[in-house]
């Protein structure tokens, strides 16, 4: 026995199928959108698509096989999820885009039969959108989730939720949404959080303005929420009360992971896109592409893809052994949002003029995979995380030689 | 006698002028716009900005006395032009946004009088804007001006234009247009170029699309521009035949530098507003700006603000001294280009998802700085000169030892 | 089936036997020499060290079996390798330090079974030691492999080499060489090249001085080696007359990846070094390592590491399913040999005045591990190796495209 | 009146005789030393320089002219020690090297006419050596000045010292050491320290061991310095009692720029090594210089040194105006530690296997180059400076606004 990175015939197939229909499909009708990809084209374009990729066989990977998808595990859906990167509207034709993606992943895991059926099953099948309403403004949860203030308090039958959320991806459109709320405790306790579900029509949910932001391409944008005396039934807990933040880790590892293969599928076309330029432009007595400076550009791309995906392999499997894999996710997270902004930075480089104009579609990518380096958590709070665990692991080890 | 880098009291009250004109009167207006700074708000807020800077004594600060400006050599522009930077209305209100600022400069130097009159003149005053029509598609003059192909061919009593332009700054609404077009030789050589003047409404002077980029602020766009049979008279050739791109040298050096100035006073202001947020902001504990990972940052951005003043105090003494500094223009400016990005960036980093979105003005802050590794050289081809430079005269000594 | 990164039971028990041999055993050893790291305490220490690896179980992982070693393949190396070369004089003690290791895998490889009982199995017994002697000063072969000048010539029975080699690690006492010679062709033909076997002591082989490098541990030296009419007889030609390049490869690529898995657990005992100071020490109203400074070079260090061992995982795969992995060990080389400076430069600043002095191990650390970015390939010369094949593939897909 | 940035005609002849002296003279003698370039050769070699360069003209720059020297101030410092610093052995001969250079600048603003006579005019001349004894071994003063730790009693008729001092500069072979004690206060206190002169054969003063450390250069090394009841009469007292912190900033602002302009000069000299290579050696089918990716190295270096030289003028000009330049000489000294070791690191690169051996200067210059980043404030401690005072007034601006 040893080391092996193989996969599997049927994932190998299921990986060039992605491949051929986001290429063949997906990418001709990202590119005739031009500049505007907002939304990825909209909830009309997404259906239409999402039935292409069910007629292609590549729809919902990474949803258990009883709701429809493929059952994919971490390590499998890394190639896969790249693939359908590749386009900034492939993600959403494969039903894998944030935040739907990682709620899918988080249902499978928490909920109970009925809600899985309730939310689960249209979820997977693309019939509705979710939104995973955690981040408020500040002084709220934000990089520090226990600074959570959304309020649950227990009312007849059930929740009252009174509350703030805003960086609220898909909430604008989507069907129903995971609410964070604190049910014990106060703001800075590391505990107290429940999740509950809510139908997007429950009075007292009110989605307020899009965030403009550097990207656009989100499906329902980033939002702004507002819970006013919103009433849920007891029923509406997802899993047990109080362990909120418990689950969000459930889904933060792997979220982080799948965020990192559909950029870097993004980032792989960039590169592409800008290589194939320089193979065929001329300057300065040569082919662009043989000049030394661009080279270096191309030989760094290559070494960050090739580094991404190797810190995804590494993730992935101790996720799909079981693992929180916090360090893993948080170090392949962080190298991975820096690294594809190199890649797609270098691209535009290496297209000059056209590199910073819609004729190529580097300036909208670079756009798009900018503010990566932010959510999900920061650079900075990612790296924070690492040093406290090794330098506090240093600090045990000397009082223990003491 | 030793180095001085004191301004005298006449600029430093310019200076200040400028800077409260700018944050006063100018930053409101631009912030009054949110994301859309299309254009640096268009013609007719240019106008309202220009009249202003005139009341505040801060218009044209580097245009001739003999036409209404302040007469700034280019070591006093450097403070005074940062100023108005600070907003990315600033530099039309003062009349020194590109390219009128590098046309006045230039006109200035190479204009006969009654050129000067007809078009320096207006331009000046800001009765008018212009385009420089230098850029040409591949495989026209790009990095490598030499390759320019627009022909102009002697006609009856004058010369007759064509060719086909791109990434015209300020085409759309220029009152006249400084072409560039090859009069001698093939495209390749290292001569035969002539500078035209035309008024924008000449027959077979046709203005196409804007080109879509990443930045959005330059007023008239960056267009695509067609000369079918532009007919012009003798009287329209700036200059001497033949001494174009000599000419555009005296352009390229200053121009080079007002854009770094320009824009080093835009990342101060996205470094000013990243600074007061972390300054008040709380999180982990700590005023943001206490953490350690964002002093980093502001300390950075010192550093690289603090270095981008001091290569420009150098190149633009250079200047002011007659000499080409082909040199130090280069060095400043790809220092300056990336260091200017690097600031922007991690304002945005700083803000976190503020950051990325338009309730700062971080995110459009950086998708104007972006292009300018790009535009005015990339930062690859003056590599390529500052390292031929070098290597040559090495290669050259060496010979001589032989 | 599904990626598996475990290793089997007998090789983790194998890396755990390493960890605690090289840290009871060699480390103990190293840091009594001090600042004198020296050729890694010369071939009597050397000897001492091996029985000492021997009587652990932990002596040649990687040699054949039938030659008294475990027989590891790259993938199960990697660990191994990285846990010896936690210590300067560990990859010694194992019998797998550059060149040795290298010459046992090739002569396992491609050698007779005459040859190997003369030359690998007293090698793999760590009886002698040995010399891979490619490299020539200019306008020989160096990064560009096909400059080889040094002749064998066919004479009575065998051949007769001139030529001069230098850098030739490990020359100073070793037991014979291996010795790269062109037998066909012209210097700059890509091939033509015959390796040779030659006992240290044959007439005409004569090593030169010791080359002074920056890096010192390399037991034997960087030498420079002289063939002046060396006579070796037709059973001293290692595998096909002419086929010397291409077997040249077949050391190289796993040459690469077993030094990245040597310098990565020196940059890691560096990092430990480092971060068990910073857990200590206090200063600015804190401990070093909770300052947001060092824990950015906690987190970097940490990221590199794992990534560089990623890569690792990745080339030593192909490596194992027999692919010449050429792409994949280029992209890993170049990452591990610049992080791993990094690793090492970042733990000198956590220490600060400590960190440039022999009170801890760091400096000399830093001394071994810089030339690693010119060693076996410059940076350079692989990412241009890494840029033409993608930019070549993307040529002949336009070329098909027309 | 406008920015100047020319030298005078007498500064201009000094540059040019120190260029000369330093190329012609000094650089023979270090190359002949090789590898070994200890101490700077020693103090017998020391006397034999200073004579050269005395008869040459270019003795003792820094110096006030009543006592031998050119009296330049810090702006036409720069040029001067940057070209003795082409050579490790050029500020010795000029008598400008660390710590010497520094204290001479102290001196001569602090002390006392009879202080001047016995201490200033010696030291001066070249006739002895001396030391500056701050720095103490954790938890004493090292980065954090007001930690320190070593008192000053009232004794009869002065003071009695004891203390431990570390990474002391010169003390072996120094003819008078500058104490800083602890006359008031407990560490941790921003005052009360004091500075004492004592010649070297003081009984209680007693250098310990040379600190083993990566840079070798410096003439009397970096030793431990032991005060063991040392008594020193009152007039031993430099300025005044427990202005002694104050004092060290005086030392400090400049000693930090001159420190920067000798290894600016070292840096150059490796750069140079460098070019002159790849303009000359061959590779790839090309002269190496006109490579891409070298060529990119070159350009960098060249901005390096750009940059360097341009914060230089700017820290220079401040502290000529009499200002403590606090942050402009933070600023110049933490981006001139970092660019001089990039400046290194990449002619380096560029030579290859050369550039990591003795056979050319690069190695030795890496070596002496890296502690310059920990030495005189870590970046680290520099940064954090830097940020405080912007982040501080940021906050005293909130503050006001409310």
């Amino acid at each position: 026995m040893t080391i092996d990175l193989r996969y599997s015939a049927e994932v190998l197939a299921l990986i060039e199928r992605t491949r051929t229909f986001t290429r063949d499909v997906v990418l001709p009708i990202e590119d005739a959108h031009g500049g505007d990809i907002t939304a990825a084209g909209g909830d009309e374009l997404r259906t239409r698509l999402q039935q292409a990729a069910k007629d292609a066989g590549v729809f919902a990977p990474h949803a258990p096989v009883e709701f429809g998808g493929h059952g994919l595990n971490m390590s499998d859906r890394a190639p896969v999820f790249e693939e359908a990167g590749y386009s900034l509207f492939g993600p959403t034709a494969l039903n894998i885009a944030a935040p739907d993606e990682g709620n899918v992943h988080m249902l499978a895991h928490i909920a109970n039969p009925e809600q899985k059926q309730q939310y689960l099953a249209p979820l997977a099948r693309g019939d509705v959108r979710s939104a995973f309403a955690m981040t408020e403004p500040a002084p709220g949860a934000g990089s520090d989730p226990s600074a959570l203030t959304t309020r649950a308090m227990r009312a007849d039958g059930g929740w009252r939720i009174n509350g703030h959320k805003w960086f609220i991806t898909g909430a604008d459109g989507a069907g129903f949404f995971i609410i964070m709320a604190r049910t014990a405790g106060e703001p800075g306790d590391r505990g107290g959080a429940t999740m509950f579900l809510a139908p997007a029509d429950a009075p007292g949910l009110r989605v307020g303005r899009h965030i403009d932001t550097l990207d656009r391409a989100m499906i329902g944008g980033h939002c702004e929420v507002f819970f006013e005396d919103l009433l849920v039934p007891e029923s509406a807990v997802l899993g047990e009360v109080d362990r909120g933040f418990e689950y969000a880790q459930v889904r933060l590892g792997p979220a982080r992971m799948t965020h990192v293969m559909r950029w870097l599928g993004a980032a792989r076309r960039g590169h592409d896109v800008a290589v194939a330029r320089v193979a065929e432009r001329e300057g300065f007595g040569s082919r662009l592409g043989d000049l030394g400076m661009v080279q270096k550009m191309v030989a760094d791309n290559e070494i960050d893809i090739a580094a991404t995906r190797a810190l995804l392999v590494r993730a992935c499997w101790e996720l799909d052994c079981g693992e929180p894999a916090s360090n893993a996710t948080a170090i392949a997270k962080t190298f991975a949002a820096e690294a594809i902004f190199r890649i797609v930075d270098r691209s535009i480089q290496m297209c000059g003029g056209m590199g910073v104009s819609a004729d190529l579609p580097l300036a909208r990518l670079s756009r798009e995979v900018r503010p990566f380096r932010v959510y999900d958590g920061p650079s900075e709070v990612h790296r924070w995380a690492i040093a406290k665990r090794v330098v506090g692991a240093a600090k045990r080890a000397l009082a223990e030689q003491r």
